[in-house]
């Protein structure tokens, strides 16, 4: 049988996915505002990250409160305050996600993306919400091999990230890309990396909690 | 009477006040490194970053047994609790100073900032070593109107980044922008700029620690 501290972190990894899902559909459709020049979409992904915002706020109060009146230890205490530190990168994801939306709004209605690279940043966008729906379902079944996954599936936002900033650099291609596509590219670039590496610091927390070891100590002993 | 429990807390507000040293350290060495095509200084960087992950690894492994241990609550707990995530700020601030010591190594013996924006990188290198080390002094006297400082002293930082921006899209002033010049200076002002960031939420935390209120709600307050 759960006592209620059990089921009150059961609610804070229910809350945790929950802000996963949030941030998914933030970089999704910050993604397809950028590429297609949706300004009401821009405008939805900034308001709704207000909620985001709002979410972790109320998280961290009963986080806190928890480690107070319950006064955990070992595993228990390990989840409490990793759950803090995972509602901090989820909702950093959300933010990266409105910095995202911002630069399509403030280039519409052009877009920020020359034809060029959107396909790149259509896969950078599909691989920052798969990197987070996987560390979603972590949070949800704390599954470390599953986890363990997630630092490898962030390679290809890495690749996706270097392809296009040397395409950028290049010159090739399109020998007459502006300073500002040049400025937006690259921190539109910055934006979904980091996204990608919160992702990543999720999933491994999730390691953390599971095993009280840092995820790096298994990825240094895998064969 | 100090009990074991308060002279180890202040152990870890000291070691968070020489992790702002060291951060502080890095960024102004980071920014000599950007703006003199410096490389022994930009290595050197790198390297010292190490240092200051090995602290925050130390630090929130000592924090965890704390609050294991002692069972904290009301101040204490928070002042655990709030510290773990100065701990994580304040490595993330050298990391930020890392990644600016990395543009200066890949342009060497060139150099990323142009002639007419070294003044301008100066003085972001100046402001964010300020802000780290007014968030150092608030962590070690816990002093609010101190706090409530820094996020003022951060709007400089913010004017300072854009009017870096304005210059290198405004192209009057020297058309002949390269795009890798134009990357790097909009990677260069976003680490500045989140590196102060963090130096506001380091500032803003200690108000937390000290009132159990986000320094926000005095901010709003404020005639």
């Amino acid at each position: 049988m759960r006592d209620a501290f059990h089921d009150e972190l059961d609610a804070v990894g229910a809350q945790l996915v929950e802000m996963a899902k949030l941030s998914e559909s933030a970089i999704t459709r910050a993604t397809r505002a950028l590429l297609e020049a949706n300004l009401s979409e821009a405008e939805a992904v900034i308001t709704a990250d207000q909620h985001l915002d709002a979410l972790r706020e109320d998280l961290d109060t009963r986080l806190l409160h928890l480690v107070a009146r319950q006064q955990p230890v070992a595993t228990d205490l390990r989840m409490v305050l990793t759950s803090m530190r995972m509602n901090d990168d989820l909702e950093r994801m959300g933010d990266l996600a409105r910095h995202v939306a911002k630069v399509a709004r403030r280039r519409y209605p052009g877009t920020a993306i020359p034809e060029e690279l959107r396909p790149t940043f259509a896969s950078m966008g599909q691989v920052a919400a798969q990197l987070v729906a996987k560390a979603g379902e972590v949070i949800a079944t704390h599954d470390v091999a599953k986890a363990m996954q997630v630092e490898g599936d962030d390679d290809e936002m890495d690749r996706l990230h270097s392809t296009m900033l040397r395409t950028v650099l290049d010159g090739r291609f399109r020998p007459e890309i502006t300073t500002e596509e040049a400025v937006d590219l690259a921190l539109c670039g910055r934006y979904y990396e980091r996204f990608a590496d919160h992702a990543v610091t999720v999933a491994k927390k999730v390691v953390f909690i599971v095993t009280g070891k840092d995820a790096d100590y298994y990825l240094d002993h895998v064969d």
